[in-house]
């Protein structure tokens, strides 16, 4: 039985903006002795499984900053304070990001993107019947195009590295597992 | 077309151990306008999806700082200077929190933990036939149970959220996308 380890004394150290970073003094169950942990806090995040009528992924492509390479992506971002939920905060992205709306909006997962450091949660939200509907809206940081991807090569792209961005990756774990269990109206005998 | 931003400067913040923080200033091929953008550099990471002959996956609990919950995962950890691999590196993590060897190491995949702010990759890691061979060596921080989780009901966990690590997620996921394309001798009929 894993116990859960007693927090000493905590310490702030700097505020980036998209995460703060704090020191976390805590003690062992097992040992009594006492061990410092770095610690990430984050916004909560969403990601956004958005599907067309023709069984196509929206998906997005963009310059990341972290790997410095162009990535082949899903919609998705910071559930803000103003978002009434996840599912509303997967909408307005995928709306901002794409241009794209839909129906039939729900959570098909949440998990936690990294528990050793961050202590935030991302939400997949799921979007069926997605068409063009809006104007683009960047902020100016962002550059994104969008794709069209048959849901069906989706496996492929994630075994060849194309699509190689962890929660992405995850999100579209979680619809194959949907898929699976129970696949709606629009994907039997076709997923 | 997306196209690479340009870096303009690069500022060094802090060093975190786990992690160093820089700030990098880039300029927008589409707009010329320069932004700041924070990223985090870290080690690359592995992680080992180590099965035994009876189609169980070896798995470990572990209180988990960042989440501050015991968490349900996989072995894994970061790629040493000294692993001459990352398979060395996954076959010496399984060992070290486990105790458990195998055979027919090989990269499942390789993808980012998080594109958008991290430079790093996470290489996952089968092992086959596994079975308990050593003693444990946790370092001092490290609360270790290790435990036999059968193949067949890792879906219905994610599904279910008891197993929430994005990255655990993401190897269990390239696990099964391997058993769909080219099932194991071991794996054949039973999975």
């Amino acid at each position: 039985m894993i116990r859960s380890w007693t927090t000493v004394a905590s310490a702030p150290q700097a505020d980036y903006g998209v995460f703060r970073v704090r020191v976390e003094r805590r003690r062992s169950p097992r040992t009594g002795a006492e061990h410092g942990f770095v610690v990430l806090d984050c916004a909560d995040w969403v990601n956004v499984v958005a599907v067309t009528p023709a069984r196509e992924l929206v998906m997005i492509e963009q310059f990341r900053h972290g790997t410095e390479t162009v990535e082949l992506e899903i919609p998705g971002g910071v559930v803000d304070p103003k978002d009434a939920s996840p599912v509303a905060a997967g909408l307005r992205e995928l709306r901002e990001e794409t241009g794209y709306e839909g129906e039939g909006a729900r959570v098909l997962g949440r998990i936690a993107p990294n528990p050793a450091i961050m202590g935030n949660r991302c939400s997949t939200v799921l979007v069926e019947r997605c068409v063009l509907r809006h104007p683009l809206q960047f902020d100016h940081s962002e550059d994104l195009v969008t794709r069209l991807v048959p849901v069906a090569e989706v496996p492929g792209l994630i075994a060849t590295g194309r699509i190689q961005h962890a929660l992405v990756v995850v999100a579209l774990c979680l619809f194959d597992l949907a898929q699976r269990v129970s696949p709606g109206p629009s994907a039997s005998g076709r997923s």
